[in-house]
């Protein structure tokens, strides 16, 4: 395979296996299922490596990023998100269900009653909010819509949650310590309904460790762990040697002395957290920051050394992995031996 | 043409002509060509009608997006980037060169003369930093590199510059007049070499009718002002009436008394400037905010009236219409008659 042309995305094999063979253990010690969320990386090749290192299935946030990997040959997936059912999306849904076992979140009794009208018998899980305020309903109320969606004619397996805020310095223990009551909660609140729970589902990145140290969760959903980005840097959550995808990019400028590579939005994404130290990381260069960024230039300062020639390569760190996966086409997994082209089947697949 | 599912574009197609024949109507009645910037839109159907309306050719990032608008038969492109060429970038840029005229930036001697070592002649302009300190030289500086360009067998056209420091509240005219004086000067200073320049360039969408009621540049290349966006709405360059682009979305949830719709940031972008209002707006509720984006979610406030039931519809305008854009892989073109579909031609051509 001919080298791609820069700005292109590589994903260094070694560190992906080793980033997804740790997680693996640390669940499988604690006892606790791992479902990735696969909407990180959209790829057939990293979904492959994930359940062959025990992942009892994957999560996805769409029904169309489902379709990708079951035509891919996955045959569990969750939908972790309180999909509002129309008649098209739902016969799609029911096509997902005769090819794979597939399970959806709801988080209201009206969107249970929507879903059991398209789809009777569905497995669901009742979405809470463990304190990062998107969708969710609160653990206490979890009974309710349960028993909502029970009688509607759902097939309740438990609950989810995503702890959200976790992403924020010093947050993560705090999330894990949120998500693990909520989960709690609102397992007592569906028994108290005369539904047993079969799946306590949680979990993100920086919140993986905690949670599988508080035994809580049945079930973890990490995403990012896999390639790490920018931000698990910054958060702590994952070191520089953690991170297993980069942007190849060039430098095109030495314009008024700065240093500016061929790199921008459009490759990286826009992505930029309070606590990210810029638009992007340098792998190599961990002082340096990328103080600009539009959509085809990344302007770096605080390089140490002597700048680098026009014309050579420095490798970008994108501050939010799934984002940046999600523009582009294909990955090029290096695994030392020469360049392989991951194709990103779940690209924009965002219905 | 079936409705699609939500999360999608939709283009405006009277708004988009409005605005199209505004701006040519205004750079025909100041003497300056326009030459739009066509990474906003990425498609073929709005370049045409841009070209209808009087642009002299178009303005690209990269050699894969002149490629795309050359396949679709446009046939006179400047691709305002200072290109570092290796072997393969050299070989696109000849064979684009025999189908259409090609003109590219340089912003330094080094990269003139990589340019000359592989294309011979190649017409090009000169960079200039007007203020926004990413490429480009100082305008004073023109001369040399059009010197040194010119001396390495390169056709020298002009010089150009983009005044992105007009991305600001109270920034648009300053930066208007620093791009006149930076186009000012560098003319001079090029005349100083013996260069006469036949091209003046400049232009972005906030600092347009600044650029035109000064009479420097000699020809503009805006890109945003064909759709419109948030930052375009916030900045006061554009009003509500004025955005052609819009993502509709589905209210998936009230949890917690929230309004939350299926479009995030994979829909949208998560490009935020500081004077943005929140990570999207909504076109029918102006003072409704939202504070919460996420891949898949908008977490909205400050909505007038009820909450909009759960499977309704909304219409989100996005921060930055370019970069939601080259999420998608198709517009829908709405002329009040039915959806037409518009394939983004030239999402992710990055190279």
């Amino acid at each position: 395979m001919r080298e791609p042309e820069t700005p292109y995305l590589v994903v260094d094999v070694p560190r992906l296996q080793r980033n997804i063979d740790r997680v693996a253990a640390a669940a499988a010690q604690a006892d606790v299922r791992l479902r990735p969320h696969a909407k990180t990386h959209k790829t057939a090749e990293i979904a492959r490596l994930q359940l062959a290192a025990g992942a009892v299935g994957l999560t996805v946030a769409t029904v169309g990023e489902a379709e990708a990997y079951v035509d891919q040959g996955v045959t569990d997936l969750f939908v972790a998100y309180p999909l509002w059912l129309d008649p098209r999306r739902a016969r799609r849904l029911a096509a997902l269900s005769d090819r794979a076992v597939v399970t959806v979140g709801v988080d209201s009794a009206e969107s249970a009653a929507n879903l059991a009208r398209w789809l009777p018998g569905q497995a669901v899980l009742v979405e809470l909010d463990s304190g990062h305020h998107r969708t969710g309903v609160r653990p206490r109320q979890a009974g309710e819509v349960a028993s909502a969606a029970s009688d509607a004619g759902l097939d309740v397996l438990g609950v989810f949650t995503f702890p959200g805020h976790g992403y924020s310095p010093d947050g993560r223990d705090v999330a894990a310590r949120d998500e693990a009551d909520a989960l709690h909660v609102a397992a007592g609140s569906l028994r108290g309904v005369g539904i047993e729970p079969r799946v306590l589902s949680g979990g993100s990145t920086p919140t993986l460790q905690a949670a599988l140290a508080m035994g809580v969760p049945t079930e973890l959903r990490p995403g990012v762990y896999a390639l790490n980005d920018a931000q698990q840097w910054e958060l702590g959550s994952a070191t520089a040697d953690d991170i297993a995808l980069t942007c190849q990019a060039t430098v095109v400028s030495h314009a008024g002395g700065r240093i500016v590579v061929d790199a921008g939005g459009k490759a990286l994404a826009a992505d930029r957290a309070p606590y990210n130290s810029g638009a992007a990381r340098l792998l190599d260069h961990p002082d340096a920051k990328v103080v600009l960024m539009s959509e085809h230039h990344a302007v770096i300062e605080g390089y140490d050394g002597p700048p680098p020639p026009l014309g050579s390569r420095l490798r970008l760190v994108p501050n939010h992995v799934c984002a940046a996966v999600n523009l582009a086409d294909e990955l090029w997994a290096d695994s030392g031996t020469g360049l392989e082209r991951w194709p990103v089947v779940a690209r924009g697949r965002n219905s």
